[in-house]
């Protein structure tokens, strides 16, 4: 099969390689149907995080279920799934608390995504546990880029509005306009808020979010974020803030801007380990969130998609073939792209 | 009047002063009936917080109303009231959303607390929205402690345990074991947590722990607290945790017990800003607390304490007279007092 492979930063390339077999008996073997690029795809292209030489990359995707190990019960070949970038069993007491980014069953394996989903065939492991069947099957070309966006930012977009406990009638601000800054906006909308003011700066970003449900865009960042969305808020703050960013500056202005009591929902991964502690004690400002329990969400999202209420795959601002998508790489990380995604 | 004065760092005495009189519409002057040190006052007292000169201290009392602005309606001459340390107007919208600790009113004051506890009269400001009358009036002496705790650090390791959502079977942890800590674990208590972890290396905050309902006790720090209180439960960390110090470490330890999904109430006035966000992200761990909004709490803790059910004064482990108070300053710094209470 062709797929990409990290070489080292900077290197990422489509090569010619074995088809993926199944390694343990709760595996499934995935003909990807569409995959995209993450944006912590990017943290290996620019040397950020250490990867393998030679290592299989990506954990997004769909597609149709070719193979499945011998204990695998809930999904059967001919399957169309959406594959939850998050491996999980679903049986363990934590799964069955609903903490699946915590399994401890995958976590002993030494699983925590599926990897390699950027190719024509990629394994998933804990399929019973982790994928999540298309009722009806393989869906109209149309429709895939927006169960794609459900496999990762979508969900992950939709956990920092669970977090941070949004609710109908709520002023919601989101901090972050990438990918799942505005799945988060859509995410806000979905759960009711009646305004959702969006930081944003970036005009083609600001259009998404504005159809995604946005009331209000505040392009500014830092302190005049915070005064601006304390104007639009009669000086009281958000009733919940989405952090979807991660790092100390984005952190600050979150806290900055929710007001007393509120809780921040991050769920862009901290860089760093400061946080505006001050703030959050003097004035009761919760912080929760974390890596995205996807699958938890992944039924609901598939149905509001299919019933034509969401359109999260607006997210993908370009498309590509699967030879092409190593260009992704430069275009996201060049900020020339938001989300691109690809059909083999 | 007789009053603690704040000199200088390690300088507290006690002086002759003009008795406090009605400065704005809204006060009432309280007959401290009792008072006591707060671990914060200790801050100035060792110069890590600056204070002026000459200063009153003391934000922690109960007494009798003996005066009333104009503008006070709920609060009579002759009430027997507790005087909680935080001020607030009890009318803005904050305050009607529970947001007591973050009162636009008392902030456009200037006004955070009540200052100057530590004599035989005090000014508190905001009578209407701050004090609590104790039904029945002026209780037995043995009762005194018992109200004097819900002052503050009752109030403040309740908000713990409310902000860290402790549920009727919970398995919880507190770390810290000054007079908030063991608080907390009487609060754990009353909120039906089948099983209360306390972090403590003293025997005698042990035996207050124990008598607040711990069941567990565990003396090690760091790390190895980690190790032992997930070994207590099963690998999984407790259902919630209460964490009563806010220091960098305390911090550490109270995300590393917690389980996957679990909220840390953290009450302890952070010192620093660094957060342990790798796990907080990693296995979705809340953080939320801060300021207590005490009053909140007190007219239910005040019928606890009058129907017998909980001794919240037994963190006091010293009693003086107001003359001998500044001693507790050095007391409790040299840690040879948990926490000292006083009677003018």
């Amino acid at each position: 099969m062709r797929a990409l492979r990290f070489n080292a930063p900077f290197d990422v390339t489509v090569e010619e390689a074995s088809d993926p077999s199944l390694v343990d008996s709760r595996d499934a073997i995935v003909r990807v149907a569409a995959t995209c690029v993450c944006g912590s795809d990017l943290w290996y292209f620019r040397g950020d995080n250490p990867r393998d030489a030679g290592s299989a990359i990506g954990h997004e995707c769909i597609g149709e279920v070719v193979d499945v190990g011998v204990d695998v019960r809930n999904i059967r070949v001919g399957d169309f799934v959406v594959v939850p970038f998050l491996a999980s069993c679903g049986q363990c007491r934590l799964c069955r608390d609903g903490q699946l980014q915590s399994c401890s069953v995958a976590a002993e394996a030494g699983v925590f995504s599926t990897q390699g989903a950027q190719a024509e065939y990629v394994r998933a492991p804990f399929a019973d546990g982790s994928l999540v069947v298309v009722p009806g099957g393989r869906p109209a070309d149309a429709v895939l880029p927006h169960l794609l966006a459900l496999s990762d930012v979508m969900a992950t977009g939709y956990h920092a509005a669970v977090a941070a406990d949004v609710q109908p009638g709520h002023t919601v601000a989101v901090v972050g306009d990438g990918a799942v800054g505005l799945s988060a906006v859509l995410a806000a909308r979905m759960r009711g808020a009646e305004r959702i003011i969006a930081l944003s700066r970036h005009a083609d970003r600001q259009a998404i979010a504005t159809s995604f449900g946005a009331t209000d865009i505040v392009p500014a960042r830092g302190e005049e974020a915070v005064a601006e969305v304390r104007e639009l808020t009669q000086g009281m703050g958000a009733d919940a803030v989405l952090e979807c960013v991660g790092t100390e500056e984005s952190m600050t202005t979150a806290v900055g801007i929710a007001r007393p009591g509120a809780t921040v929902g991050f769920v862009g991964l901290p860089h760093g380990s400061g946080a505006p502690l001050g703030r959050m004690f003097r004035h009761n400002i919760g912080l929760v969130g974390g890596v995205a329990p996807s699958r938890l969400y992944t039924p609901a999202l598939i149905d509001a998609v299919l019933a034509g209420e969401i359109t999260p795959g607006d997210v993908f601002d370009r498309r590509m073939t699967l030879e092409e998508l190593p260009a992704a790489y430069v275009e996201m990380n060049e900020r020339r792209a938001i989300k691109v995604w690809a059909t083999p």
